[in-house]
């Protein structure tokens, strides 16, 4: 599997500084890539990287342009573009496109799809998936191994579901009966837009009444909870093992961080942006980015500090009697 | 699929005001229920939607019996009955039923089930299950798609496992043996009681002598974590991503909500509840709600006080310096 | 299933005080073990529950012997061995053998092999694998049930796989690109050692570039997500619900408790531990245990304190300007 700077750049664009007939057998990153790999430079605080580098190429913006020329290297072979960051992900999509690896169209051998679903011709049902009566699979869309579609869930275009994926089980809804829980039937199901991605034992459940809806352009990192009767904004991104409880509502262009939670029916107003292993337990309507994780310390201060924020509040009192104790002295002729 | 409020109230019962052949088409909520669809109203907090909804009918409790009827749409069509939540969660059961879209006993062609496993024929056992050597499955218990149920694990009747469960994996349990970890083989199983509902990819460790015991009427969220030799009381509910470390006892009527945790070896009493994203780092043995989470802000303010909370025990003694330089001038003649 | 005395030493070694011929049945906690059953005892605070045993024959250190000889139960039989809690892991492994019950090598004929997959004919491939084109599966390596190991993946030698293991789905990583996010194609794989377990429904991610590693002897636990260009170091444990971001790297020897959390890019020096639900922000590169979490209190004092929290920077501030205001009066003649 190898490429020419010549094809790359017909593909992909840029301008390209240096022999076009130099064939290029992978790509690797900026410090270890060796003659034979492309490379990139997209944050400018790794430009002390770019002189040292021995890419046979190396992918930057104008701004570096004259630095990328200066490299001793394989006479500073560069392609020059934009954005750099843009032109190596589409490279990569470029790369396993041209290694032939994508998922075939069809539906696997060892797949269940119900009678009733429907699966567009194009679109990809890999080994132990289950498709369930109603469902709908979008063009091009692809499920990886041992996916779930549930009932009536309907998934659009040009989706990835990563192995482990469960859309459409029930959203976690039960009345209390005299100390015990009276399950409450979830008839609702899961719609999501085109260009999707989901990852691997990611859980989208199914609405209590009417549907989960996640838009299009949505992200979804691994081993993620997404609960009943929620919305996701489109192109907002969640990742891995953050959650989203029942009935909240996600802007669009949001992100929340490793861990990240947001409680039941909270509504986040689109460009919002919540951290890692933080929890809204408020509905934020202002863009930004939001926090609230204690931070890490070693044991022993963690300790300490742990034990006095129990007594913070009255700290609090005891710092607001020393300030009145303070100001009588202070009125004292 | 419909239902008229005549054989609603002839299934469920309570007391109806409207007319008994009106067709219902579907259930909804107050503020979205259009003609020929049912609403319930529960929470007083929401009685100003009453007035304005358009619902064919609506479930409400004797106190709002009077408001009900002075709905101008429909002529103020109602049910009347004493917990209008629990009715709406019979009706959700009802609607289910009839339309007869719920799972059928047997096993599914795809599944695995060892020859040694016993399966009550009432039982379902879906697509891609595996139900391994000595495993029983109780009577309407429901396994959905891709469901490991491991050795000699026990499930009770009328459970109800989500696609991707794990009941039984090994619990992690390693010996350390001169830096490296030597296996402890988890020789117990699983023993989970009637009525348990276990949500999606959430996984149950087998014990490590003896059973990890779910009891009656639990309700697992997804993606959640259950150690080895862990009991949980009946119907205790955990919320998704929910997890309980190794040996902790769980009393009945307990709740955990979204990302709560409880560490390996504690207690909890009866009726605990955890709060959402909450650590329980000892033992509970008085009911109530227990909370431990950082509170959210904008970024900046929380770095302030985040980096501020690594000086508090320092602050205290601050305090405590100035309290007694105080004490000392108040003291002075 | 049953062993002697006798047999148990014959193969595990220890000094055997008490009839040999006497029929072990079980292996029990100290507490809890009654005639037939043999127990350990490691912990020195439990040798209380020495005394009151019913167990059959009691696995103890040489600090031990004596407490153990005097037990009144069974002549205070024991086996004496330097490090008690070894020789019982070895005990469960030598229970687990001599019952026969261990999976069998072979690929189970549900699994889903691809053509192009290496498998080791001693390697077990549970029902309902997935193995993808490329990958490798070591000598001796146990895949439980319904584990997937994607492209060009390798498993080293006497791994365990427990169920919804999923290894080598994508990382997560796209380029902005005008509000929408475009994939960057994860062209590395995953990489994993020999003595390598992983739990149930576990998520190891593909590399962006280069491989995602897991070193020798590397213990990981359920719902746990490894992102892409990991590297975690020889014999280190991550308990339950853990995640380490991506191109983290983690030392050898390191634990995570469960819900602990690495962010993407830092780095973990050798023997540091991460206690449970707290979230590394910053390269840790001393060895020692590292906290942060909110403690648990009640929810009323939770709610006040969490509330001062917000105010502490500010609450500092006061302090200051106390201080220098005490400082004054000081001064002052």
């Amino acid at each position: 599997m190898a490429l020419t700077l010549s094809e790359i750049v017909a593909a992909l664009g840029g301008q390209l500084h240096g022999d076009p007939a130099v064939t290029i057998a992978g790509l690797a990153p900026l410090e270890s890539a060796g003659a034979g790999e492309l490379a990139f430079l997209s944050n400018p605080k790794y430009r002390q990287q770019l002189a040292a580098s021995q890419a046979a190429c190396v992918i930057v913006g104008p701004a570096m342009q004259a630095a990328a020329l200066a490299r001793p290297a394989h006479g500073g072979a560069c392609i020059v573009t934009p954005d750099p960051y843009l032109y190596f992900a589409r490279l990569t999509q470029l790369w396993r496109r041209a290694s032939g690896r994508g998922p075939k169209p069809g539906i696997h051998p060892s797949a269940v799809v119900d009678a009733e679903a429907i699966v567009d011709p194009t679109a990809s049902i890999g080994p132990l998936c289950v498709v369930e009566r109603g469902a709908r699979i979008g063009a091009h869309t692809v499920l990886k191994s041992r996916v779930t579609v549930s009932e009536d869930c309907r998934i659009g275009a040009r989706c990835l579901l990563h192995p482990g994926v469960v859309i459409g089980a029930d959203g976690f809804g039960f009345a209390p009966n005299a100390g015990a829980w009276e399950k409450i039937e979830q008839l609702g199901a899961v719609s999501i837009g085109d260009d999707v991605e989901i990852g691997a034992n990611t859980c989208i459940d199914r609405g209590a009444l009417q549907d989960t809806v996640i838009e299009d352009g949505v992200k979804l990192d691994n081993l993620i909870q997404i609960g009943h009767n929620v919305r996701i904004g489109k192109h907002s991104a969640l990742a891995g093992c953050s959650a989203v409880a029942g009935s909240a509502t996600i802007g669009a262009h949001c992100t929340v961080g490793g861990a990240g939670m947001v409680l039941g029916h909270l509504t986040l107003a689109d460009n919002v942006h919540i951290s890692a292993a933080s929890l809204a337990t408020r509905s934020l309507l202002k863009p930004g980015q939001y926090s609230g994780v204690f931070p890490i310390d070693d044991n022993a201060n963690w300790e300490k500090n742990a034990a006095t924020l129990r007594q913070l509040h009255k700290l609090r009192d005891r710092l607001r009697a020393l300030e009145k104790s303070n100001e009588q002295r202070l009125s004292e002729p």
